[in-house]
């Protein structure tokens, strides 16, 4: 494989949206026959849901559970580090990582296409709300909101909650992302699906299409699909994963309800169109934006 | 009137939208008698379209354009404050601001339901682009993202090219903002609306949604509608003026050929039961979120 992707005008993104079992060994087999499926009909990023390599063990707070983290470099990144350079692909990689004994991430590891570790971002904005109990896992990232140099794209990886704040969004585009990828594990409880699951459906894709639009950058989010826990409790991931381009416009969407490879072809001279018509990044006020690093803004405030 | 409105959990937002002339004092007219009928159908925060009082005049470059300004206060303060007090009504108002020979602001200025003049807001984040020539016209704001408790609701005040930018909806959020007005004047050249015009307006209502989803609040864009210039150039306003609520669904939307009064009734409890839901503001990151104030973030980074 040559390095001609870097030269070219487009690179071709695939998404890997997966059922998972609490068998790990048998979530990494099926990740791989996809990344292989994804290969073959061109993606050139190939993106995996967060935590793809178990269940998502955060229904539940268990000290046990943390027998699934693993060090980085690790067993993960060695068997896909060498997948990667097999297909000529780059792979966006969730781990659950083990930094120390009693210290553990949220993380996402960068594989060049020659199998190179390029490096690893930690989910930065970590949530907790009944059967999401992320906060017992996940110490909080402590590495900012690095963008990664690959073969084919210039990638600036979040996770998930991440998404909701426009501010990890902007930091990774003003750092040069022209994609940014955020594996993801969002679902409905099955009592909210009802009242509550196509505003909060629309919510998640509006606000990562408003990413994109603010941004004028390529956004793409990798969902987990299927039902975890209890039949009649546990949640129901709602896969959908999609890519949209700078404009906003969805260009491929996966399925509601199985594992699904979603390919899109990324023509970036559309970055530096769209940011030509809507020059957003100019006209950015950061001698106001102080107050951002504020928790709250206390007094009310006046101009008189 | 009472303040009986502050004690209750709603607040009836009134979106003026409509179509403007060279006369000042038609347009003028024209604002009270819809200001009137959105007050008659139960409008407690009523909100006029950007630079309401006179044509888009933009389309130019023209220093004599510079004769429709006036001072805050002035002739529009005053007498939309009579009107405020009449009606019982707090009012949103658009003025082009002197406040000096040669330094000209795009303000909005808060009337409350006695007519006080409560303060203003100056546009903080100016376009420029061929047909809104508005860096010629506008001295950027200074005033920073200031939140008005008005007798219905606390109203945080932003103008049109703002909107694209979550740094200012985030910090008139932080600032306690209730709901986010937009006056707008956000249009198509005719010889993009065929191409790009669905994109471009969906684009525009998005990123406004995704203020409302991050931030937990309602906002409201209030849009400036018909033509304006020579028949087959000058722009096209877009009108759709709309409010929509803490989830983003939008509650009500304007034609998009003619004068409307868009209705919606707004209720606060909503916030407290989407943050709840939602608590992206307990999540923030703050202590990574310093280079939001950056132009660029010209090294690539990453953690190795």
């Amino acid at each position: 494989m040559s390095d001609a992707g870097t030269s070219t005008d487009q690179f071709t993104v695939g998404l890997i949206q997966m059922t998972c079992t609490r068998q790990v060994s048998s979530n990494l087999d099926k990740a791989t026959a996809l990344i292989e499926r994804a290969a073959e009909q061109g993606a050139q990023v190939i993106c995996l849901q967060e935590l793809f390599a178990s269940h998502y063990f955060c229904q539940s707070e268990d000290a046990s559970q943390f027998d699934l983290a693993e060090p980085v470099p690790g067993p993960i990144t060695t068997r896909y580090a060498a997948l990667a350079r097999r297909l000529g692909v780059v792979l966006v990689v969730p781990v659950f990582e083990r930094r120390g004994s009693g210290l553990y991430h949220n993380t996402v590891v960068l594989l060049d296409a020659d199998g190179t570790l390029l490096g690893r971002y930690r989910k930065t904005h970590i949530p907790d709300d009944p059967l999401y109990y992320e906060k017992f896992y996940f110490t909080p990232g402590d590495l900012g909101y690095p963008v990664f140099d690959t073969r084919f794209a210039r990638v600036g990886p979040l996770i998930c909650w991440d998404q909701w704040f426009p501010e990890a969004a902007r930091l990774s585009a003003l750092a040069g992302a022209e994609l940014l990828v955020y594996p993801s594990a969002i679902g409905w409880h099955p009592d909210e699906r009802s009242t509550e699951g196509d505003t909060q459906h629309d919510a998640w894709r509006t606000m990562q299409r408003g990413h994109a639009i603010a941004n004028g950058v390529f956004v793409a989010a990798v969902n987990r699909v299927g039902h975890e826990g209890p039949a009649d409790e546990g949640l129901d991931f709602w896969g959908q994963s999609f890519v949209c381009d700078p404009a906003g416009c969805v260009l491929a969407t996966g399925s509601a309800e199985t594992d699904d490879i979603v390919i899109a072809v990324c023509d970036r001279t559309h970055i530096e169109r769209q940011r030509r018509g809507w020059p957003f990044l100019r006209d950015r006020r950061i001698d106001s934006y102080e107050g951002l690093s504020s928790r709250w803004l206390d007094a009310p405030r006046t101009d008189q």
